[in-house]
């Protein structure tokens, strides 16, 4: 896929079809994220794919979805659900973990939008039960987790003014629209 | 650009040709950022773009380079030096702020890899100086830079075990060689 039409398409996917996901794609996501910068090229992080679908349900039970629009958006099991979790651990109180995340997931959710899965970025879910579940060990904790599926839903972006409201929404037709502030309205010329 | 071209072939660029750096190409870099997904899609990530040579130089002085080489790597003014930053600020003691410019920030290095840029993600700096000269108000804090220009080297990413180090190093041809632990060994399955 076009590099700027990945950029331009990607959006959080929240209704899965139920399709099992190749495991050679799932190591695909994990070979792209790794390319990743890093501070001081650390590479702290590690991913557990979880696609047992026994665990993938324990995982799924302990995760929050879509707060704007709760509970419209969140998936149900067996139905609207993600077909996989990867889930990225960082030994506790490690340095730029976050920021490391953040472009990993990045390359992460691209790389899946080019080969025509949908990933949805997740923070809210039970972190400690999750680790449990997962026998993630104690020096390291669980940051966020990446569902993971074919898409079967197409959100679309609004461009808005910088001073408009940033919350996302369902139409009469069960789309979900999500404003994004035009890029006039973010720089500063120095 | 192909997606997974920009994926796997993007390195940071820390060697700048001193070519002028087109405005609207800047432009595109964050209207690529701003795409990225953001927790609860609040955007409150602003991109301070710097092309005055005289505050890219100010703010130039206050950066720090590729540690693990120093000073082997630390640009030249003038002579290999970054054409342009762009200074990402956010709303001080904001939650969620770090692993979002990760995203937007990794959004940004791949659109730059796509038109033939090179950028350079630093968050090694003189914060407080560098947001004083770009006349950060008070209520915002500078999290990050990124360096922007045509790379001038051909830094190489090579595959390494998960115990091994992760250092880069420059060879006796002065090319910067970036391990990177491989997929099989960041991953666990469940």
């Amino acid at each position: 896929m076009n590099l700027k039409k990945a950029l331009i398409e990607r959006r959080s996917i929240r209704r899965f079809k139920q399709t099992e996901v190749d495991k050679k794609d799932l190591v695909y996501l994990v070979d792209m994220a790794r390319r990743a910068p890093f501070a001081a090229n650390g590479q702290q992080l590690r991913y557990l794919i979880v696609v047992q679908p026994r665990l993938v349900r324990e995982v799924f039970n302990r995760t929050a979805w879509a707060a704007y629009v709760k509970p419209r958006r969140d998936p149900v099991w067996g139905v609207s659900s993600p077909m996989a979790f990867i889930a990225v651990s960082a030994p506790k109180y490690g340095a730029s973990q976050e920021v490391n995340v953040g472009a990993a997931f990045q390359s992460m959710s691209l790389a899946a939008q080019g080969i025509g899965l949908g990933t949805c970025w997740l923070g809210a879910f039970r972190k400690e039960e999750v680790a449990k579940i997962l026998m993630v060990p104690n020096d390291r904790e669980l940051l966020y987790l990446m569902a993971i599926g074919y898409p079967d839903e197409t959100p679309v972006s609004e461009d808005i003014r910088g001073d408009e409201s940033v919350k996302y929404y369902l139409d009469d037709n069960d789309v979900l629209h999500v404003p994004k502030i035009r890029a006039e309205d973010l720089i500063e010329w120095h």
